[in-house]
């Protein structure tokens, strides 16, 4: 049996009884019925995740998933594709957006060569950054496949060992990506398992212009022409139209769901991602929480898709994991909120009256 | 010449010139323009506010001012009089939700008795409260004045005193407030300054059903008839409307803008407060952070007038400072993100290309 078949088989939902449990301690707490709302809902469904009423948290991992991609060649970013190189090698010296994040929160920042377009061996071999390296680079997904589907089951599978070589020193897990251009792929994802219109998916990335963003959307539209993915089938659809990072992320969170660990989903890439973990394993889907809604212009949709409510919404559109750091504050409070507020019996105040 | 007239003298708008600095270094960061969204908006905002590239947030205080309201005897709350000096207890004991989400952060808690129905004097000799008390609560509003002019302007001048005592040991405020009933001195404040009817300002408070909600509509109605508040008067629209706790919540914005520290708001209460600061300085907006969008009906009506969008929406309804004190989180991420993120030059970064 492979990796990602054994462990499917090892995610279950989380606890009823867990979330039952805490529901009824926060009911008690002293505050009027649910004041701290979102907060307490999180806390309940952490509870029921981890099984515990002490859901453990402090232990924080985001998880930069790094992979280059081919459909670059039609100019559908603003950037040339050396920078998610060049992108690592600023995440390895900490000058990055996710690091000042990462940092703040205490989180680690684990950068993962998935299939970056250059030579990242030094860094490997120093252990700076992991190597799952599944080709350099995808092909251009507007002539054919991005990837085989052997690449894109080995992306996976990758993220699942990720998860797991890092699962013993991490509590919460956070999604994040690097790749210039991904957010084609992405909004490609989104259009084929929503059935939506690529114009309703597609998004302005770094940050085109009209011109570039009616190419994109060409683009994606021919992607969808010319590899007719199979919505039912989420490896086909991340094989045709994905990113090796976004299968990653995939398997990072079937690998995270597999330990009953709660895992932030960062922004668009991220949750096209978890498109394909849950349509993978529905019952891993338990064990998201959505970080923010993306400036993005698709993500909405891909949250509606999720089920998933984000719980920031400030217009980010950058990605690496910053959402997924920002929103792990937010976790922790509704973990500390669930160990550390008292009852009305425990602080002897009086209750509601009617 | 009084508190309140000095410090009135001493709040100047934030420093355009620092703002331009840091828009032009955050221009320059290693991701695409203006990625990270709303938090590079509140970087440029903090720089403008403390005339500082390095805006320091390190040092963090939560206000909670604490008061009684007449208006109790009207039975537009769930929850009896008594608990507003229970809660006291509470955050003394470190037992409340501001506590827990006040240490995840590293804030300290100070709690103000403004004016509690019962006797804190223990509390304030041994030093674990600090007691500016005007009275033992308001009168009832719905009545006649909550209290007098001079007890108004006494309240504003306390949480003067409070934010300048606070100072020398605080770089970030966020305001919090304890009351039962304050929801209704709120959303009559709220109704006076805006001119919205009460029905469209009135909120559930503590989550009161429809029979007692449209009777704290009444009251607030009546309030308006009875009391004929000048709206352009900030003083008199808290005197005649408003809270001890409120009038000591204006006083500590005024004072943190006029020491140019900046000062989070927390919700509905916190609000009503903002717009009484407001009101007796434009400039002291300028260093005011919109926390959090409360489940509080009005408060997007407040948040309007005061001319501010929040960081947080998560369907918070407690008060206490406690979304003050979860959204000091994002003010940090917004200053580290100006002092630690590199620039596409120093970190060898290319470029955009069109």
């Amino acid at each position: 049996m492979g990796l990602l078949e054994s462990t499917l088989g090892r995610i279950d939902p989380p606890d009823a009884d867990a979330r039952a449990e805490a529901r009824a301690r926060l009911a008690r707490l002293t505050m009027p019925h649910w004041a701290l709302g979102r907060l307490m809902d999180l806390a309940e469904e952490l509870a029921g995740m981890t099984r515990s009423l002490r859901p453990p948290v402090d232990r924080k991992t985001v998880v930069t998933m790094a992979g280059d991609h081919g459909v670059a060649v039609e100019g559908v970013s603003l950037y040339p594709q050396a920078v998610t190189q060049q992108m690592v090698w600023n995440f390895v010296r900490g000058g990055a957006g996710i690091n000042a994040l990462a940092r703040l929160v205490g989180a680690r920042v684990v950068v993962v060569d998935m299939g970056v377009a250059g030579d990242l061996a030094d860094l490997a071999r120093g252990g700076r950054i992991v190597s799952c390296r599944v080709g350099p680079g995808t092909r251009n997904l507007a002539e054919g496949p991005a990837m085989s589907r052997e690449q894109a089951l080995r992306c996976v599978e990758s993220g699942i060992a990720v998860s797991l070589s890092q699962g013993a020193t991490t509590d919460l897990f956070g999604t994040g990506d690097m790749g210039i251009g991904n957010t084609t792929p992405s909004a490609a994802m989104v259009a084929a398992f929503t059935g939506l219109p690529p114009e309703e998916v597609t998004g302005r990335g770094t940050g085109i212009g009209d011109d570039l963003w009616r190419r994109k959307v060409a683009v994606i539209r021919k992607a969808l022409e010319v590899n007719r993915p199979d919505a039912r089938d989420p490896l086909d659809v991340l094989a045709k139209l994905g990113g090796f990072e976004i299968g990653g992320i995939a398997g990072l969170i079937l690998g995270a769901a597999s330990q009953r660990k709660p895992i932030l989903v960062d922004g668009f890439i991220s949750t096209a991602g978890a498109l394909v973990a849950r349509r993978l394993s529905p019952p891993a889907a338990g064990y998201l929480i959505a970080a923010h809604r993306s400036a993005e212009a698709g993500h909405g949709a891909a949250l509606r898709d999720l089920g998933k409510q984000p719980l920031l919404d400030l217009g980010l559109r950058l990605g690496e994991g910053t959402g997924s750091a920002l929103a792990m504050h937010l976790v922790e409070a509704a973990a500390r909120i669930l160990t550390e507020v008292a009852t009305f019996e425990e602080a002897g105040v009086a209750e509601a009256e009617r």
